[in-house]
């Protein structure tokens, strides 16, 4: 190793669901929306300015921020933006995390809460789900440095009842507790009305599984005055200008279209319980999901052998080879026809 | 203070150049392009692909990265990008500086430096430049936890030649060297070639000044494989998706369009060699540019006064309320027109 070298920091990188540049296949190993975004996206994206792509973007957001203010009732003080759920989440990390005691999350969770942890010097620990993939809700109370889990949880998909994420907070009075709410708006009831209680919750929300932005990367978040404010200010000591001008403008566009957007929700989970129906009349079990996947093992196949035979067909969808879910897939839901090829491709494969 | 708020990171932000709502200003206040992006980012801007918006960008920036490539002749694995060069030299500050000596840059430079150095909890020293705002590169010379400076430096404009600049770079083969030519397209020289003779230096440029794309918010750098490498594991710590489809799309097509890009560049350096002439005039003194923009003070009248002066007349320009430069105000380079409109509002005004 070179002298230069010793001072940097290293760390094992995030390795994200793979994105292949073919277009022939069937992808559902992101958790993508198989639907466009809102219509009115389209409109304003035909008859961008791209004259104005020169000027700076406004650094406070305020078409978006107002627009998520006007649809959520928040006021726009009390609300965060970034470039996807991760960078709000990251940004959270560096601001909130920074206690000897150890932030507390789920063994089988996101798998970039520890490496947000690493990457920013941050003592963690991995608190154990229970054998259905519950958390234990007392073991987040108290004695920790932070608490972060996301709301239906990932990758099992798993809805915990505001009861339950209230209980956390209520008994978290001393550290900042984070709701990731990645896929609230697939059938959970979210703690948005949380914030005006604690003042030390913040909920995370993102555009890129509901809202079919994935591409545009925005996500935001919701808390008190006084969080937003701390987030805010450490944005603004790490990039003034994090939101592009499409963003902005196309963001604010599909928040304004409130009948699409739980159009396409419903239309998600209307899939997603008839696959459920088909998947366990093939020998499936799966945690019963509140989101837009599915996260399901087979009785008879190990989840290596299931996702290569996937993958040669075409069929991408996600596997760990992790402790306690190395037989699962996660399996996004996609449109009606896609799901049709996946279901008929398992019938015929698990005939054999 | 609550007891959830003792452990959190509390930082004075950087604050930007103020972006007017009004249309009807003349902004030279943030050193944007005068002139529109490459006519292709317009004709490929008016046929994306919104449908492809539900899906997540290309996490290695491919078809950005290999235009670069392209055109700087440099292999894709030693290209970075990010969301502006900001994001580039704090995530640079996040995975080089780790050192317990401090990192170094001039006194009066860009006044982010600071701000990330804060964040990090990184220590830093400034070095005072000469009475001419020239770098004495002796004292960059090791014992530093790393160095960064610009060049052509900001707010002052002056372009230190390559020489120096390799001097500073050759006497520091234990840290890393970051080189912030955001303003190189108007006259310098970059430090690119030196790459290949130093692995421990970081060149960073950005699309948001010479390539007329501040709103689309790109940057990337240039360095050792070795050092992209550290790099780009932080920044997949961080975030896998930061550049969101418009960005990779119309980034790319700007690089391609060589022709417009020089004729942009050369447009702006002769209005600034004009502009120089009737500031003189003026009795502004200033040092002598090699960017967009021109650092004056008057001879017998505050910056503060001229400052205020010129925004209520609707010319927005920089002014710091800093030790050695509170008499200087950052006028960017505009149009022809604009920069007529502030000589022409000057003369008046000095004749009082």
């Amino acid at each position: 190793m070179s002298s230069w070298e010793e001072n940097i920091r290293k760390v094992v990188p995030y390795v994200p669901g793979e994105q292949p540049k073919r277009k022939d296949v069937i992808k559902l190993n992101t958790n993508e929306c198989p639907y466009p975004p809102a219509p009115e996206v389209k409109e304003l994206a035909e008859k961008m300015q791209y004259e104005d792509f020169r000027l700076y973007p406004d650094p406070e957001a305020e078409s978006l921020v107002s627009a998520l203010s006007a649809y959520y009732h928040v006021p726009q003080d009390q609300i965060y933006v970034g470039v996807g759920s991760d960078d709000v989440l990251s940004m959270a990390f560096l601001t909130f995390f920074n206690s000897d005691l150890p932030v507390v999350f789920p063994d089988i969770t996101y798998s970039f809460y520890d490496v947000w942890a690493d990457l920013y010097h941050i003592p963690y620990r991995r608190l154990l789900l229970d054998e259905n993939f519950r958390m234990v809700k007392e073991d987040y109370f108290g004695h920790n440095g932070g608490v972060i889990f996301p709301n239906p949880n990932a990758p099992t998909g798993l809805l915990e009842d505001l009861d339950t994420v209230e209980d956390i907070i209520r008994n978290n009075p001393d550290v900042v507790v984070i709701v990731d709410e990645a896929y609230i708006d697939f059938g959970g009831k979210s703690a948005l009305p949380l914030i005006d209680k604690y003042e030390n919750l913040l909920v995370v929300q993102t555009f890129s599984k509901s809202r079919a932005m994935a591409g545009m990367r925005i996500g935001y978040a919701f808390g008190s005055k006084k969080l937003i404010g701390y987030l805010k200010d450490a944005k603004f000591s790490f990039n003034s200008y994090t939101m592009n001008r499409p963003s902005l403008e196309l963001g604010a566009a599909s928040v304004r279209d409130d009948a699409y957007f739980r159009e396409t929700c419903a239309r998600i989970v209307r899939t997603r319980e008839r696959v459920k129906g088909q998947l366990k009349e093939l020998g499936f079990t799966f945690p019963d999901s509140a989101s837009n996947f599915i996260f399901a093992r087979n009785e008879k196949v190990s989840g290596q052998e299931l996702f290569d035979a996937l993958k040669a067909h075409g069929i991408f969808v996600r596997h760990w080879n992790a402790p306690r879910i190395s037989d699962y897939l996660r399996i996004t839901i996609g449109t009606d026809e896609q799901m049709d090829a996946l279901v008929g491709f398992l019938k015929e494969y698990l005939k054999k």
